[in-house]
């Protein structure tokens, strides 16, 4: 399937999702579906489901658990820009959760979002079976707490304090790189991919998280607050070690570019044709916000 | 199984879980492992867990997903004791999370158990099957939005506004009442019971848990802050409405053990011996915290 088609496929089944619900809690609803539905990129869900259709033509199918990745994804968001957490009051060109709900209904609205998207896991995996509640195992694990909240704590502990290379890219792996590794396998366990698939997929998935992060570190950086819809300079003014401050902005680029060559190389040789893959990973390399 | 025992097999479970982990984030574990081993009452778990016991003999396989539910329920209570918030201080005799580990880590602690918590139920799926993953489908449900998210973000909308019976029955139903109900249904389709046993236990749990938040309001007034482990009186302070605000403490006392009554005939035509579970209801009547 074509990028910018399963992107609106994506988008329709999240902005249905929660438009569905109706009870006495509905702000929580409306909570969780303003941040879902503020126009993100969708990367992790692509990475699922562009992988799934790579093997398989049914991709309509797996939409649940596209729609899931995304949530979990977005439940971080929600919780990481909390005044106690990163105090961020701009996302994606738009007030954060917490300013527009207040702190009480941002937590929930979080919390609801995880669990709706382990709802959706298991949901899916009672009709698609056991390579469903697998990949479905994947992504749960690579979102809990050795995998993105682990990240996400050595962050917070580290915040103004100088940490080493190994500490710096084991929080970035754990952050940003985990989920969207597991996103990448998990397509490639439900469409039941060859096992030299799945490993050398693992290998594609790990290497574009790395490289997914320092782009976002540049993008700290060289870019402006209307074209990330976010206030740069967020980890200088957290006094945050990332891969600028270690490597500094030109041998990131070079990094960069490096690992989106070697995430190329991998992706030619797998059993079958993936050229959407590669696509969207040269668009991942080159992306401005 | 004893009840006692089965509370002992779970508290090992949990102590142990937590232990095993060591890593460059262990600051998380040790906030999880605080709030779920400062000694709780295990009433989910141990409902979950004696249904599932009095169908089947191999109780201590299901202890993954029996430690599941505790973890959903700790991580509701670190949350909800949030600063943003009921804002408590005391919980079990002890500092909050957030009073000993701060905010961010108590939201990030509280986020670790639920994720951890879904992880261990499809995890169980995976080895057990079918009704392993239903019976997860389940607390998954009866944890999310719909369930005692739901009936959480209503208890804050509510506070300081008086609302209807309708709507606290509601709010109690969802918050404390899903749950409980959901750990005896859930373990009665591990165990594979009988159709009819499954609507009986699903009667039951709902009873058992508007009973459990009943004495729950009447010991929020009666108790003392050492017998609670918690502050009591807290609801008046918040301006809540409760059980005892609407029906007052003699009617809710009567209304508990009308309940705990309806609970044991259902119990009785189940078709096999409930002896535990019916000791476990009536302990719950009669509890002092």
């Amino acid at each position: 399937m074509e990028i910018n088609n399963l992107k609106n496929t994506i988008d329709n089944y999240l902005k249905e999702y929660f438009n569905e619900k109706d009870s006495y809690n509905k702000t929580i609803y409306e909570a969780a579906s303003y941040s879902i539905n503020i126009g993100g990129k969708r990367i992790r869900p692509l990475l699922f489901s562009l992988t799934y259709d790579i093997y398989k033509e049914d991709t309509k199918k797996v939409m649940p658990m596209a729609a899931a990745i995304e949530m979990i994804h977005t439940y971080s968001l929600i919780h990481d820009d909390l005044p106690c957490m990163d105090d961020d009051d701009l996302r994606r060109g738009k007030p954060t959760n917490h300013k527009v709900f207040g702190e009480n209904m941002a937590v929930l609205a979080g919390d609801a979002l995880l669990n709706e998207a382990m709802v959706l896991l298991m949901k899916q995996s009672l009709t698609l079976g056991e390579n469903s509640l697998k990949a479905s195992y994947e992504i749960a694990t690579a979102s809990g707490a050795e995998g993105m909240i682990g990240g996400q704590v050595v962050d917070i502990l580290s915040e103004g304090k100088k940490i080493s290379k190994e500490q710096l890219e084991y929080m970035h792996t754990k952050k940003t790189g985990e989920l969207i590794k597991a996103s990448v396998v998990a397509g490639g366990i439900l469409a039941n991919a060859p096992d030299d698939d799945l490993e050398a997929l693992d290998k594609y998935g790990k290497k574009l998280g790395l490289a997914f992060q320092i782009k976002d570190d540049i993008l700290d950086i060289t870019g402006s607050c209307k074209q990330l819809g976010k206030n740069p300079h967020r980890d200088e003014e957290l006094n945050k070690t990332n891969f600028i401050t270690v490597y500094g902005v030109e041998k990131c680029e070079e990094l960069c570019k490096q690992l989106t060559e070697e995430c190329i190389e991998i992706l030619n040789r797998l059993t079958v044709d993936a050229s959407s893959l590669k696509e969207l990973t040269y668009s991942l390399l080159n992306r401005q916000n």
